[in-house]
C-alpha cells in the first residue's frame, strides 16, 4: 500500500483519530458522589461566584476548540464541515501530541461569517482557546478579529499565523546563512490568500521592509479587479517602489521568493533574475512551485518547502502546540504579535549556528525540545494581568 | 474530608475530568503523513463525495456532545454555563465509563432558545448525537422538539426522558410486587417541570390511564396562572376525574405517588390517605419528599428515592448510556418513543422475577449488564433506513 491507500485503511480501523477518556475511576458509589453527584455540586457553586475558577476546576485550563467550517481544507478547497473532520482530527492529535494540549473537533455547518463568529462565541465556555482552521480568505480576517474582540481567550488562525512564524523563522535563520539583513532584502509573497498576508503582515512587523504581494493575475495593485478588503489595506505597506507586472516582473532582483501558491509556477528563468544568493520558500503542497534541485540550478541559494522528503520543510507542527501551551498556561486572553515574533525567534534560536546552513535552516518536527522552547518565548510575552 | 470537601479538593487535583487522546501514534515523518497530511486527504474526498462516509472514517460514530446552557443544573438553579461545566464533565465521564461514548461537554454562552438550537445545527456534524442537559422548562421542550426536526442524529434530553424511562423500570418492577395493573393505577405526579411532565408522557404512552400532575400550587388546571404551553397541553390527557384542590386533596385514593418536586413536602397523612399497598418515587434530592422509614410507617409498600444509601435507587445512569450505545450502533436518526419504552422494560427486566420485592424493584448502578441490555432492547426498534 502507498501512503495514500495506507492512510484511508488506517482511517477506517480508527473510526476517529480521537477519544475522550476519563480522569477519574467510577467504580464505587463513593467515586461518584465524587465526580458527579451530590459532590459535584461543590466546584459548580465555586465557579457560579468567580467564573475564572473554571481554569481551577474543569477542563477550560488545557482544552481547545479546533474550529473549521471546510472552507478551504488543504488543497481540496471548500469540502464542508463533514469531509473537514479528518483533518480537524488529525490536528487535535497534534496538539495532544505535540504539546499535550486537549483539542476538540469542532466543524460547523454553516460558512456565514455571522453565525460562525456567534457559534464560537456561544461555545466558548468549555474552552482555553480556539484554533481557526482551514477558512477561506477574506472572512478568516473578519472571524478572528470579531472573535479576538468578543472573547477573553486567545484566538489563533493557525493557516495565518502559524504559517508566518515559521516562515518568518526560517527567514531569520536563511538571512544569516546567505548574510543578509532583514532591512535591505527585497521580498516577493506570491498567493494574497489567508497565509500570503499574514507572512507579509508578520515579516513587515518584524522589520521587512520590501515586500511585494503578488496573486495569479501578477502584483497586486490599487485597480487590481475583486480585491478584498484586506489585500486593499495590504497595498498601504507592501511594493514600495510601485513596481508593476507579473510575478516575473515582480522577482527581478529580488532576493527572497514566498510562495503560497500553486505547483511549478516558478520557473528556471525567474529564479535566475533574482539577486545573488537568493531564497526561495516554495510551499505549494504536496508539489512546489519549483523542484529544488531545479531552483539551485539556477541559482538559489536556500530553498525550503512543505515536503519532509526534501531539506527544510517549514511545518506549523513546530509552531502552533507550543504556542497554545504557552498561552494556555500564561492564561492569555489574546495572541498578540510579540507573541508570535517571540515563537518565530525561538523556532529559528532551535538551530544552532554551528549547524546552521543552506540545508539546515528549520528544527525538525521531532525535536523533543520544540514545544517547551516555543512555549516559554510566548509566556514571557503575556502581559500581566 | 466529608463527600464535599473530598469532591472539591479532586476537582482540583484533576482540573476537568476528561482527557481527549490520540488513537493513532505519530512518532516519525510517515505517522504524520498517515494520520496528518498527506495522507489525510483520502478519507476526507471519500467524505466530500458521500457525507455517511463520516461515520466510517471520523468520531461522529461513538461520539456526543453533552450541551447545556446552564439554566437549571441540579438543585442548584440558573447558575451559567461556567458553573455547569463540572455537572457536563461528570455526565461525559459517565457516558465512557458506563456506555463506552466519546462525550464532549458543550456549555452554551446563551440562553436564548433560537440561538441555541441555531448554535447545537451549527456544530452537529462532528456529533453523532446530542445529550440535551439541564435546561430549563419550558424551553426544554422546545429545543428538544425542534433539534430532533433540524437535525438527523438523535438528541435526547435525559432529564426528561433518562428520568422517565428509569421511573417507568421501576413502576413496572413496584407494580408486580403489590399486584396492580398499569390501568387501575391512579398515579400523581408531583413537579410540572420537564422531569414530571417526561414522566407524565412517557407513563401514559406506555398504557397508564389515570394520571394527575400537581405542582406547587395542587392541581393543574385550565384557569391556573402562569401555566406554560407544554402544562396547558398536558391537561387533555391527565386528571380524568377533573378533580380540584391541592396536592393532599390528588393523593386521597392515590395508588402511586411521583415525586420530583422539594424536599419533605409529603405528610404521614398523605402517604396514609393513599389506598392500600401504595408505591412511592420521592425524588428530590438529596432529600427526598418524604424519609423511606416515615413513609413505610404511614403504609407505603414501595418507597424509591434518589439516594445511593436507601434502596430502590431511581438512577438514570442505568438508562441514558444504554440508550446512546445503542442509537448510536444503530445510527438511529432519532430516539423514538417505542426505544424509550423498550429500554424502560429492559431495564425492570433486570431485576429478576426471584429477586423482586418491596427493596428491590431498580436495578443496581453498577451491574455490568446494564448498558448492553438497554442498548440491545433500543437497537430492536430502530427503524430499517
Amino acid at each position: 500500500m502507498n501512503i495514500n491507500e495506507k492512510a484511508l485503511y488506517m482511517h477506517e480501523k480508527w473510526k476517529g483519530k480521537l477519544e475522550v477518556n476519563s480522569k477519574c475511576e467510577v467504580n464505587s458509589r463513593e467515586d461518584l458522589a465524587i465526580a458527579y453527584t451530590p459532590g459535584v455540586a461543590e466546584p459548580c457553586k465555586v465557579i457560579a461566584k468567580d467564573k475564572s475558577a473554571a481554569y481551577q476546576y474543569t477542563i477550560k485550563s488545557n482544552t481547545i476548540a479546533v474550529v473549521s467550517d471546510g472552507s478551504a481544507v488543504l488543497g481540496l478547497g471548500n469540502i464542508g464541515p463533514y469531509a473537514a473532520m479528518p483533518v480537524m482530527e488529525g490536528k487535535a492529535v497534534l496538539f495532544k501530541e505535540f504539546g499535550g494540549i486537549n483539542a476538540v473537533p469542532i466543524c460547523l455547518d454553516t460558512q456565514d461569517t455571522e453565525e460562525i463568529i456567534k457559534t464560537v462565541v456561544n461555545i466558548a465556555p468549555a474552552f482555553g482557546g480556539i484554533n481557526l482552521e482551514d477558512i477561506s480568505a477574506p472572512r478568516c480576517f473578519e472571524i478572528e478579529e470579531r472573535l479576538t474582540e468578543l472573547l477573553d481567550i486567545p484566538i489563533f488562525h493557525d493557516d495565518q499565523h502559524g504559517t508566518a512564524i515559521v516562515v518568518l523563522a526560517g527567514a531569520i535563520n536563511a538571512l544569516k546563512v546567505v548574510n543578509k539583513t532583514k532591512e535591505a532584502c527585497k521580498v516577493v509573497v506570491n498567493g494574497a490568500g489567508s497565509a500570503g498576508i499574514a507572512i507579509t503582515r508578520l515579516l513587515l512587523s518584524y522589520g521587512f521592509t520590501d515586500i511585494t504581494l503578488c496573486d495569479i493575475d501578477g502584483i497586486l495593485k490599487e485597480d487590481s479587479k475583486n480585491l478584498n478588503w484586506m489585500q486593499k489595506q495590504m497595498l498601504i505597506n507592501t511594493n514600495p517602489d510601485k513596481r508593476q507586472g507579473s510575478l516575473a516582473d515582480a522577482l527581478k532582483g529580488a532576493d527572497m521568493f514566498i510562495g503560497v501558491s500553486a505547483p511549478g509556477i516558478l520557473t528556471k528563468e525567474m529564479v535566475a533574475s533574482m539577486n545573488k544568493d537568493s531564497i526561495l520558500f516554495a510551499m505549494a503542497n504536496p508539489i512546489p512551485e519549483i523542484m529544488p534541485d531545479l531552483a539551485k540550478e539556477a541559482g538559489a541559494r536556500v530553498v525550503a518547502t512543505g515536503r519532509s522528503d526534501f531539506p527544510n520543510q517549514v511545518n506549523n507542527v513546530v509552531a502552533f502546540p507550543g504556542i497554545f501551551k504557552g498561552a494556555l498556561k500564561g492564561r492569555a486572553s489574546r495572541i498578540t504579535n510579540e507573541m508570535k515574533l517571540a515563537a518565530a525567534v525561538a523556532i529559528a534560536g532551535l538551530v544552532e549556528d554551528k549547524d546552521l546552513c543552506e540545508d539546515n535552516i528549520m528544527p525538525q518536527p521531532f525535536d523533543p525540545r520544540v514545544s517547551d522552547v516555543v512555549s516559554n518565548a510566548v509566556l514571557k510575552y503575556i502581559p500581566n494581568k
